[in-house]
């Protein structure tokens, strides 16, 4: 490697570390904590989070960067001109904001929380309003400071998931809600035979563990814990870590959030640790991570081929609660859709549809043809028209989730992209993978973990998440591969 | 506060995060971490540490220290004096050491850790006996480095209990020494009538939780969890924590070693959050430290008074291991002396013959007139001379503490220092709280809680160990007060 290279990666190595460092922070906060630790942790993440921005975009670094950006480019191999590219569009964009600009923007998201946190508690969406203006206002403004060519959502858009644009997504999203609105009308509705149900939950954990340790879960380097809301971090390759959250009442949420959160680990682990630190160490986007997490959760842990195989091993552990039903009375269960009202707690058919209504009124905020006050009534209307209920208050409306008090614009349709990256995946894993659906049944993931692993974990930042779909599959990003899997697995 | 002198508590202030944060990647290292992770672990803890270090030698700091010892010592209040001399004790210790001897040092103590490892487990002096004569040679040199005009044992010894001297610390120990042989010659032997019971570890564990509680351990700021060697860690006075080891069939090591920790958590706990990050927010002296876990676990939770009162609780959560011993039986289990050849194993009689072995030994390796090659000879000699009995072998012997292997000369009297203040502390004690015996008797411990963080924990580095102590007890540190106790207890 070209020496100047070398010492570039050297000192991206060392910021990586410390980021790991802040996120054993956060991981701690969230599971072992004494809550009147609150106050002192915040201080450590703050300076933590200020060190590694100073050093990112100090004298010393954008120095070096400047250096290899202006050196021949012959010199580099693709995959060193790939990270340049990418350490360079990081760099712009911490460079781009004004300090003054970053300190009002952390203090007004952070006070927009705290409200937005009343107002749900109360349903009073007057309260969060102003707060919520100002965001826009704001992720507009920002926006503009990375790049002012191009609107304000497509650039909010590409910070979540590279190279993406609403020129592309929108009419993807107006076939897909088209197909799923009308899946949504030809479904049958099932009983939710496991509603009255008790599952201890240390049976649950060990079943959650299980079926971890059968994904390929490294428990030498990561490990799960219980925590509120669950999550995956990591502070390097090797070392990974996951949390669930368990109810004795609700067996399916443990279970999915555990395989959720590990097909975002497993994705961790499968990262380059010679790369760490560097954008070819790092996940693509928000929508590959959750097409991994996604995959796991749904294709897999909820598919019937799983279910049958292993719902003897599932009853065994749960007898008093499971004796009277058999494997199909529970998939059926397992794979009950309903329109519902919160996101969270949707089936995987009803979600997107949640996802594509949020991405339709962030684009009119942003583009300022919705107005935040007229907010709460666009989004009434949306839920009536798609999923044909409507939210009795804000709190279970347009105040449910914590992304926009964050400033979080863009983010919300990455989750719909996983599950349309998912689908493609798992599509072109079917025709290589001999017998997926046999391995799937006895439990035995190692095929499925391998493709993964050389298909996808290790390109890191190598490729945009498009030229990776095309890549894979052979096809341009669709929403064909999710319908026609819904189809075939609901109707 | 002069503008400067603010200034400059700002800096040692996030200085004091980053060692906070150092602090949790060691104790998530000892609880949580996965084991394949030590790699990257090492890496983060040597890199923060290293952050910490530039800055605190840097020069920024340097300047803004030099400023205020030159300024008008008139502008600050005595305890602002106070603060500057420390910080600047503390300035000169890490700056007179050059980076290559650090490097190197920190190199050997490194190998030396991994050899003595294999030493002992081969019970082979001979392997470590290269490394030990390097380590003695080193720590000469780091010696000379911070002041060459004193005894290399005496700079060493400073480092861990500011002002405290051989020329005292001789004459104190070889008293003590006379008193521990008569005492231990007169005693009275005991069975151990627990040695065939089991103790569950679960209540074992709500136990040790209980007694915290009634400490005044605050559980929203600092926590405990289980480790293979017990210790105290903090972050800031808001976050402290402690770990314990539990083992069924040793229900005192395991309750020993919660209220030992929870000593030193406690003084961690009292120590004042405004001057978090300079030395009036620092504990004292290890010396110090060690009082309050000693005090804690001998004078409090191996007492009389505790275990007639509380007896009936702890046989409640024991009752098959228990129901046929009383409290007189059970106690005098609990304060069973015998020799032993394990330091960390012994009573609190033979505890300190343990360490005057160490320091007798320490100084002559110091001074030259011990080779280290005739180390294990002069090890058994004493042990044979003190406590009448002889290691097997070196693993039983010279080779079973870590701390020569870390290069930790002079830190063993601490220990022994530990128990004088203590026993000084508690005499005092008993004079100023109105029926300290019923207090403990009851188990309720705020008024010796609230006596400590008066008279102990609230002074931070304000007043150096012997100050402290002739100003709580009006007396000089001496052994009478520990002898005195012994002999009240135990004969």
């Amino acid at each position: 490697m070209h020496h100047r290279l070398e010492v570039l990666v050297k000192e991206l190595r060392e910021m990586g570390l410390l980021v790991g460092v802040g996120s054993l922070l956060s991981w701690d906060q969230e599971t072992y904590m004494p809550s009147g630790a609150i106050g002192v942790r915040s201080e450590q993440s703050a300076l933590l989070a200020s060190l590694v921005h100073e050093k990112f975009t100090g004298d010393r670094f954008s120095g070096f960067l400047s250096d290899l950006m202006n050196s021949d480019m012959d010199d580099f191999s693709n995959s060193e001109k790939r990270l340049l590219m990418e350490v360079h569009r990081d760099w712009k964009r911490a460079i781009c904001l004004p300090t003054s600009f970053v300190s009002e923007y952390s203090q007004l998201v952070s006070h927009a929380q705290h409200v937005w946190q009343e107002a749900r508690e109360k349903s009073d969406f007057t309260l969060f309003q102003p707060h919520l203006e100002k965001l826009v206002e704001k992720s507009r403004e920002k926006a503009a400071y990375i790049d002012a060519q191009k609107p304000a959502y497509d650039v909010l858009l590409d910070t979540y998931e590279p190279g993406m644009t609403t020129a592309y997504l929108t009419p993807l999203f107006a076939t897909l809600r088209e197909g799923l609105v009308e899946i949504l009308h030809r479904l049958p509705s099932h009983e939710d035979v496991l509603s009255d149900r008790v599952f201890p939950v240390d049976k649950q954990w060990d079943f959650g563990i299980w079926f971890l340790t059968q994904m390929g879960f490294d428990f030498s380097h990561g490990r799960q814990d219980k925590s509120t809301h669950p999550f995956t971090t990591q502070f390097h390759p090797h070392d990974v870590r996951i949390t669930t959250r368990l109810d004795a009442h609700h067996v399916m949420d443990g279970f999915s959030s555990t395989v959720h959160e590990g097909g975002h680990a497993l994705y961790e682990q499968g990262l380059d640790p010679a790369w760490f630190g560097t954008p070819l160490g790092e996940a693509m986007s928000l929508g590959i991570h959750e097409s991994q997490s996604r995959m796991w959760e749904n294709k897999i842990a909820k598919s019937a081929s799983f279910w049958k195989g292993q719902y003897g091993r599932f009853q065994a552990l749960f007898p008093e609660a499971l004796s009277d039903i058999n494997w199909e009375t529970f998939y059926k269960a397992v794979c009950r859709v309903k329109p519902s009202l919160i996101r969270v707690d949707a089936d995987e058919v009803t979600y997107n549809l949640h996802i594509l209504i949020r991405y339709e009124l962030e684009i009119a905020l942003m583009d300022g043809t919705l107005k935040v006050s007229d907010l709460p009534a666009a989004w009434n209307k949306k839920y009536e028209d798609y999923l044909g209920i409507c939210p009795p208050d804000a709190s279970q409306g347009v105040l449910q989730d914590v992304h926009w008090s964050c400033g979080l614009f863009g983010y919300f349709p990455t989750y719909t992209l996983g599950n349309l990256y998912a689908a493609q995946f798992f599509e072109k894993m079917k025709e290589e993978i001999l017998d997926l659906d046999g391995c799937i049944s006895r439990a035995e993931f190692a095929p499925i973990t391998s493709w993964l692993r050389k298909n996808i974990h290790g390109v890191g930042r190598g490729k945009t998440p498009q030229e990776l779909v095309k890549d894979v599959t052979g096809k341009s990003l669709s929403q064909e591969a999710f319908i026609a899997y819904l189809l075939g697995k609901y109707l």
